[in-house]
């Protein structure tokens, strides 16, 4: 990409804004309600360090289903590919993020993959340690490498605000349970994976998460391989194939770089061997996804020729 | 029906308790399991008071669904037709009982009818009361008068084990909670709900409740309407439509009686006009319908020409 | 019924037709689309021969899914019940009419009841002749020995409509085939089906049909028996349970007579031992009942008393 | 890919021979069912000409689901992006390929991408011309064109034995034509459809054609652009999202090329930048891949690090 100019980037930024007029910020947690539809911010993160960026990149946005691949990349870490996908599938799903009628029709409950609600409460599920706590200070020493920033922190309010409103979590939870996919307490559960969806950064500290992803796994300015290749690409994989909802195919087509969205309105992308970029956009459009980041990413793939396809 | 000799009863008990080998005693709660499956007693009870009976019954089980119909009644006396069928359907449904997929895919999360769990608890929300304590109190008060036998009580063995276990209608709670269609803590409504299904009589009190049904809704010793017409009238006609679970079409054809299983082995009849049935058979067949007891009917229904159409 | 009077009747149809403004005429096959949507009439045959009505007799409509009831009659005497309901199940479905999902999920695409689209093409499959005319006839006789009238044939112009438009049926017939639950030509099946669903009638014509059903088979004049009793229960039952499309099971709570209708808008009742009913009113509603078809059943069970629960 | 040796992909495709026991011969189609399980030949075709192999590269296999891509690359060139994505989704879907299920729940009966049967029904309605003939013809010198062989030419047999027994994709057909999604007579759709799928060719043509997606639609031999750049790049897309029926997600995470593969055992590769890969071993696993083709691809990818994730 030979674009390194923040002026270049603010221009895109601008016209990409348009479209947030026809977007919406969710509202089913109330918390995320009060974001601003009209904010666009982005940074893209080169391995030589260098970062570029545009909009207002200081403010911060909770990560929700992002938080998706970071969590998957962990447990495969931590429990090994064979376990892991003995508990959830690999498959893309032409459903919606939250449904639960495929785990009933499909064979013994097992989500279809880690990028549905279903399949996240699985793998948030598998992370290793003692106590709630302890697992989600695990989760958060991980981001805190992979960002390389230290004051990454939760967001209290949100969190407290989706643990109180995460029904359909919940009924998630109690099917898989049934199913014997988990087997523990539901509660602890949920306030695990509501924790891990509200945890706060800014669109910077996005990019360089998915740098990281982008390099294979290796943090290019330490040259510490933070995360296995081979779990880097799974997660890659996995971005493209389900990492925008219901509307990953169409993106792939359209801009066919590995990305991962959130209702909070933030994607992080990872254009392999080349660089991390990191969005805020809370307006979003009909399938959950960032309207004007997903307009972004298309103006960036075209003039860049960034697809990997 | 001109039988009345408790001789010929139990030639047809003899008759039916052969299949029993072919079916299976509910296992998914565990202190059902310990049923016998050979077991099978059937009582019936006419308004004259006369009352035959055939095979142990003394014996005791728990209502499970079969307590789905009695909350229904309470319940359209406590909030009237309108409330009650703003918040559950009329309409049978071809999917097992337990199904939570059609409360996806039909709009917005109301369940089809009030004999499917989803449905049935829904009807437990809505049953009046202070506590759940009070609630469970009114409608034990409610069984004792339609048994008349104010030793009825619950099976606390069984309460306590299908409340730990009742991970697929907490799922469903939590479904109906996140579409509103309940507002109640979730493990008060299981709690209510696992009294209600470990409510605990022998088939003579199930055949005094099927009686009152079949009077439509008049106690035919005291004379007391103990249910207003429309209401016992509405109940019989969910026990022809969906009591059987979704082997209930097949069940109107062959036997033609209002009835309404439970997995424990439980059957209530209604022949209107004429009398109650109460049967207790625990091995099941395949849609969680006492084998024995279904096939007892069909004799009783031929021999004495008891289908309603 | 003490309503033997046509003003009462016609007192009657004047209030239900009041609602005609809130259904609609079914338009997907064209030829139907030209009713006029303000039309009510009704007939009831009594067995003593009398017959009332009110409204505009004369006027003619198709069967279409009334229909259904009589060739599954037919086919229960050509064939049996054992060979025909392993063709076809006997559970109602929630689905719409014309569904074919389910025969995907449920075990070999065999239809749930012989009241949805699915399984009617296979009743209709089943009526036994050496060619599409022969089983055509066969079907016609039957009729004209139902209704006691043999100038009643079918409409060429709506046969010939839904021939050309009947693409879902095709479809379903396909499916069928490829589950090898059907093994005829497609084209010839719908070819029959489409004559059988444009069988043209008036309603006093329907009601003497009705009034078999509704008597156990027998003609009530003649004395002898059309068709075999346990067949006319089990049309009476599947009219209980399915009759009235994914609306049957309010049908049943709200007036309780087994009854069956077609998206031409009429509506045949049987009120077992009593009366034959005919309506005829082609503005429908969202289920593809007529909409003051079903008032009218609604006051005159209220009336009279008619549920069957 | 520095393996440019016979014998070493020989090795590779022994290897990957042991696991054809455990696969099957597709034997719903009956001419395919004659297919001898324990094939298995490879050609890879490189942008310098040159072309490795092993197996018996001369065994002829019918295109069978691999034509799905070609057609849509026709399709994208004739009618454009536009035309095209209004008639045919571009989303996975975890549904078996000849699912009908979801054209149902889904808004009004558009396919959700091109690679499932419907949606490839509705692509190859899309292909232009006067009659099927020449429609046929069209494609045919297409894929003349892209193997750079005018040999290649339809399997009568398998032609016509999957015209008469394609009763599911006659019901897709006219599922969709209720839909308005195609108006063409079914008929002639199934005969262009089965006569697409029943083209014939050997791993060496295969594998030249995967070359000309991997070169992004030029030949590399002629320097022509075959295909415009943006058409083959969407093909690919496909590929990797939804070309391995609903085990593409896995297939991406183990093996990562855009690959198609069809029920007669043949799979199409094409290695971004690369080289285009050919194989043909019949033995299918139970989501109809070619169970050896997978495992031979799995080898080759790992020893040569190709997915492009």
């Amino acid at each position: 990409m030979p674009c390194r100019s923040n002026k270049e980037l603010n221009t895109m930024v601008i016209s990409a804004k348009e479209c947030t007029a026809k977007g919406k910020v969710a509202d089913y947690i109330p918390a995320l309600g009060k974001a601003n539809p009209h904010d666009l911010s982005i940074a893209i993160h080169f391995p030589d360090g260098e970062c570029i960026s545009a909009g207002d990149v200081q403010k911060k946005f909770t990560l929700q289903s992002v938080s998706k691949v970071i969590s998957l990349a962990l447990v495969l870490m931590d429990r090994g590919r064979g376990y892991v996908f003995e508990r959830v599938g690999m498959e893309p799903t032409g459903d919606p993020f939250n449904s639960i009628a495929k785990l009933e029709t499909m064979a013994p409950g097992k989500p279809l993959n880690p990028m549905i609600n279903a399949g996240a409460l699985v793998v948030t599920h598998m992370i290793k340690g003692t106590s709630v706590a302890d697992r989600f200070h695990r989760l958060l020493s991980f981001i805190h490498e992979l960002a390389n920033d230290k004051t990454i922190n939760l967001c209290e309010e949100v969190a407290s605000s989706e643990f109180e409103t995460a029904y359909l979590n919940r009924a998630l939870c109690f099917f898989l349970k049934q199913h014997q996919i988990i087997d523990e307490n539901v509660e602890e559960l949920i306030d695990l994976y509501t924790k891990q969806c509200s945890i706060e950064m800014n669109c910077l500290n996005l990019a360089r998460i998915g740098l990281v992803f982008a390099m294979d796994g290796r943090d290019p300015q330490s040259g510490r391989q933070i995360i296995p290749i081979d779990v880097a690409r799974i997660c890659k994989t996995f971005m493209v194939t389900c990492g925008m909802y219901n509307a990953s195919g169409e993106f792939a087509i359209k801009i066919g770089i590995p990305a991962k969205s959130g209702v909070s309105g933030g994607i992080m992308g990872s254009v392999p061997g080349k660089f991390g970029i990191g969005i805020f956009g809370p307006a979003l459009d009909e399938k959950g996804n960032s309207i004007a980041g997903i307009r972004l990413l298309e103006l960036l793939s075209k003039t860049y020729k960034l697809s990997m396809f």
